[in-house]
């Protein structure tokens, strides 16, 4: 699983006890997931169908870096399958994991419709290989 | 289930493709879980733990009025589950359930902590019962 | 008057003082206003139109959980006449009191138009009545 | 009455109408106050204790640009009053006013405390006299 | 230079080490730019095209009041260059100085356009002349 | 130059013509560069000192996904310096470049104090290397 978008929590960001809210936190999570599901179907209108249990592992503190990952593990017909984890930048420290994110890749009227797509294209990331 | 806070679906809430963003759903059921659980249990140090299966049923547009249920339905010795539901509130259509939110109840050291209760404590609900 | 809408009061609301920065909460105000005005003239096209005097009865300080309570105590023809009271949902201590607030139902040209209610329509409330 | 602060209404600051939602509008009314009460009365611990009514003569519209005048018309022992007025930078029209604004001096405990002023002092104004 | 638009620094604004995060200020000072181009060329249809450095001279603290400075320097054929200061409302101490913005005035379709202004327009201004 | 946080370009973050706030971009901008000067030095407590001349080459829209990609370019005594890029996730364009963004590495008291690295650590990036 490769890790892209960083949050530097800040002030904003927390719930009244001086730690990270949760419903911020679920929120960057959904916009890093539909980004990833986007990139990999090719595809801007997909929705959110389905998310698995949510462990909140640990918390994060003000002037934490924390670190998003997402991983597609399966492709459905017109859905995408993906789980994801958050952990500290700096101690690699799990925050949160989720199993199961699903998401439905739609046509132009809003209908669930086949992408075609089988596989993680590494083309899409943010990973330059090979010297590129 | 009664249903409490309610939101008027403003541009600011909306996805690239016009509809209610999943991740802003997701942070306003939290914060109401949160309440309705500090205002249960009677302690404002309370985290949440783990959030099961999150079906995303219909979308919701802007312009549109949702509200938010969330129900007691389990008190634990140190924990409280919830379910949840959010739907249009002039339509009364469903948006999204969700089957267990579970909160754990801390101590001024962090660490989970009997809460004691039992049952839902009726009295500090925003329902004024009896000509209250 | 029933209560609905509830927050909680989260760093990113404060002002610089540490307490409940009194343009955040008139901005929840409005919002709740304007969702009662559209729930009970089953109109989403509904403006502002004046405000009465707006007394700040107490603060309210980070962690401290809030409701909201509107109540319709006029209808005009083309207008609703609400009051509002904001208190602190555990102590119930009152923290903000507005004794009129005026909206004006809209066509689809912006002119005012009669609504034709002339009185609160429980239908819409978020409470179930009778066991429901 | 003197124009200081601006806001180009954006996306974000819009109701689901289009128009800008009256409650960020009164948010940014109650900071530019504050603003000049603190700069007219030199103490950062003040406080809205009374607005009164306040009057929505017009709307603004996405892309406006809007001025915000505010303007002290009493100095109490312990009180600031002033007077507020909206309006588009270009026409002039006014989208808002609010003939009384009270903001109360407060000492280091949080009591209303004597703040000696009589009148505006200008040299705490953004404008530059004799050789601007 | 005149002062227009001040801002009260609350909690919101702050980075984690708990002073003005310079990314929302950057933000503000944009904001501030594209309005004074507005109103000095009479056309919202402009672009940021150019920034020069940025210094950061002093930083600001939660409950600061700030103020932001905003001069014409150059009118191009279908440009405008600006210099910007925000400074401690108070103290007058220099937080921010950037020595040219440049703004392009776009026509319809969006390409550069001329603007036919060759001077600062006071009449736009915020200050009202003449008996103040 | 790896590009790490990705946006998806929502309603909140469009300026009044529809295209990205240029403010709302250098706000991300500014997170994304702490966070990388953090990573690199080890040190939450950094200040941007200086950022060198800004050039908007292209804008992005509504729906848009954008990457953000920083670099370290030279290890000062207590400074970082390091170039940004900002593009398009899908079509690879260009939206922002800058050539130059300072922040100096800050002892417990605010002092600028020497960080002792001279070069890039990969072990605090986003990439997992040979198959880790």
């Amino acid at each position: 699983m490769n890790f892209y978008t960083r949050k530097w929590i800040k002030p904003e960001d927390l719930n009244p006890n001086g730690s990270l809210f949760g419903g911020t936190l679920l929120r960057w999570i959904d916009e890093e997931a539909v980004i990833y599901a986007i990139v990999q179907l090719g595809n801007p209108k997909i929705v959110t169908k389905y998310i698995s249990e949510i462990n909140f592992v640990s918390s994060a503190q003000q002037g934490d870096i924390i670190e998003m990952g997402i991983e597609a593990i399966a492709f459905g017909r017109t859905s995408l399958t993906m789980r994801c984890e958050v952990r500290n930048k700096i101690t690699r420290k799990t925050i949160l994991s989720i199993d199961k994110l699903v998401f439905v890749n739609l046509d132009e009227d809003g209908n669930p419709t086949p992408h075609h797509k089988t596989e993680i294209t590494y083309a899409y990331m943010g990973i330059e290989r090979n010297g590129e």
